[in-house]
């Protein structure tokens, strides 16, 4: 019995229920993977008092958000925390989580639907379809026609899971795709890789720009007027990452007078975003509330697969796990 | 001398740039086919005063919509009229063209561009991007999550260029694709074929429904509310064929009341839509301004690509030209 592992989740019941980690939920994803959860000891709950006593002798903990500190500090056993998503800035710092303990995210989950919504979002910009909406609003017959999108640009900022899913729909599209990565080694989906302190130049005259950077101390305010004022004149923005990594305040006059032709934005410094934002009414900016990469049919399904392929490295010894968070970078 | 062929060239001046036929942008196509464009005397104009003189001995027309009719009555050589559209409505009935005289269309022009739309098209409407441009104008934040398209159905309705066209990128996207046409033989793009008697059928259930026919006396009105009432509820509908064919009084009460969770409509009765039109601000409704199909980059260069196509069945022989109208259906 002893080299079984405790493992106590957290159901997150607060969450909508396509986030919720129940029992049934976790019996399916242990069905595909028997012999790894055959090896764990499972415990379940949602109150954090209560999750206290049960971390007492827990290995490994599935949450989302930070743990309160003195939950964590009495976990003497704790070993892992896995969080249920992608972003962890609201983790961040990290000063509260012993050096012993590793962290990581579900980065993955969110391919397949992302490289959906990418390749639509590549394709509205393209279309003109932010500024066809304001002409709708105006009730003005306003075509703006063009050549096809295959043979086009675009530049994608940060390059994992999203990034990825969003090389691999602007490859089907046809476009060139030129990506920025603090690791910029060549990767199969793009045509030129580019460190961050080139962005600049890989955005140079290019007809698209999609942010997918998580949010961290380093890329807060990082797309901002000199990456717009980089791109193609009348180019299309995109930002599926998290909301203070684009300059909102830089991107609107932009919109304003052409510069740029359009932006679909997905994230928010504030969601929901408020009733009263100046952001609702811009012209040429197409607005979702937040819906480029959830999946509600298997979000927490692929969230358990990919921990399992994790535990899988875990078990292993491995000296640091697929999904395992660099608390120097943050993500 | 005698084997060649006098064709006649309507420039069409008064139509936007792209759509006119000049000598310069004649002669690159021809570059393209030399040992075919060797076989033809031109001439070029667009006053019909003037065609009426040309094409008195003139073999071959290449104009867009009807001619006069006395032009045509004087043209005793005319075998053929080529229109740089696919949509020959215009010209519709045919009682004025005399049975020697076979009449084709550039279809086939449109189909990058189409593909292109529609893919674009039917990821807008599965995430439900109509719903989202009217919560918008409310500044409502009202995200409607689903899974991914993959695996989702669409109707395609008629199956001609554009239909084939909106089928390759369905299939791109994963849809399982259910194309209704007056030749209802199997086809590689689709995975059910319907003749039109039994439209309805092949709506049944499906999430999405793309209109492409051409406007005929058959076609006027064909969807409607029984169409709309066999598709899943919260289905999604595209019209990239003629505003006429579909019933666009019937479609805008189902889109109030959710019965059809959003439409893209890029076809009108009457193009421009007027200012004061209700469509303009009907919920859950995006407009384009007919932009689904026209590439202006490439439109009347692959129109003179299509008539050299013609132009090889038409030296051959060929009883039917590839690109001719069948004067009983209409197109």
């Amino acid at each position: 019995m002893t080299d079984r592992l405790r493992v106590h989740v957290d159901q997150q019941t607060w969450k909508p229920p396509y986030m919720r980690l129940t029992p049934e939920v976790w019996a399916e994803a242990a069905r595909r993977r028997p012999e790894l959860a055959a090896k764990l000891d499972l415990t379940f709950s949602d109150d954090w008092t209560e999750i206290g006593s049960r971390l007492a002798d827990a290995d490994i903990v599935i949450c989302q958000g930070k743990p309160p500190e003195a939950v964590v500090k009495a976990a003497k056993n704790l070993k892992w925390i896995m969080a249920t998503s992608a972003g962890i800035e609201t983790m961040a710092p990290f000063d509260w989580l012993p050096a012993s303990v590793r962290l990581s995210n579900n980065s993955g989950t969110h391919y397949p639907k992302t490289k959906e919504f990418a390749a639509m979002a590549l394709a509205m910009l393209h279309f003109q379809t932010p500024h066809l909406a304001t002409s709708q609003r105006d009730h003005a017959w306003a075509p703006r026609l063009d050549g096809l999108i295959a043979g086009k640009s675009v530049v994608v900022v940060g390059f994992g899971t999203l990034g990825q899913a969003t090389a691999e729909a602007a490859k089907g599209l046809g476009l060139e795709v030129r990506a920025v990565r603090r690791n910029p080694a060549s990767h199969p989906l793009a045509d030129s890789m580019h460190a961050p302190d080139d962005l600049l130049a890989a955005a140079a005259n290019a007809d698209f720009l999609v942010c997918t950077l998580p949010l961290t101390e380093t890329t807060r305010g990082f797309i901002g007027a000199d990456a717009f004022d980089a791109l193609k004149p009348g180019a299309g923005v995109v930002n599926i990452g998290r909301g203070p990594v684009m300059d909102y305040t830089a991107l609107t006059p932009r919109l304003d007078d052409g510069r740029l032709s359009g932006a679909i934005l997905d994230v928010f410094d504030k969601e929901p975003l408020a009733p009263e934002s100046p952001l609702w009414d811009q012209k040429n900016l197409t607005i979702f509330p937040h819906m480029s990469s959830d999946d509600p049919t298997s979000y927490i399904p692929r969230s358990l697969d990919i921990f399992f392929e994790n535990l899988d490295a875990f078990l292993a010894g491995a000296a640091r796990l697929p999904n395992e968070i660099d608390r120097a970078t943050g993500y």
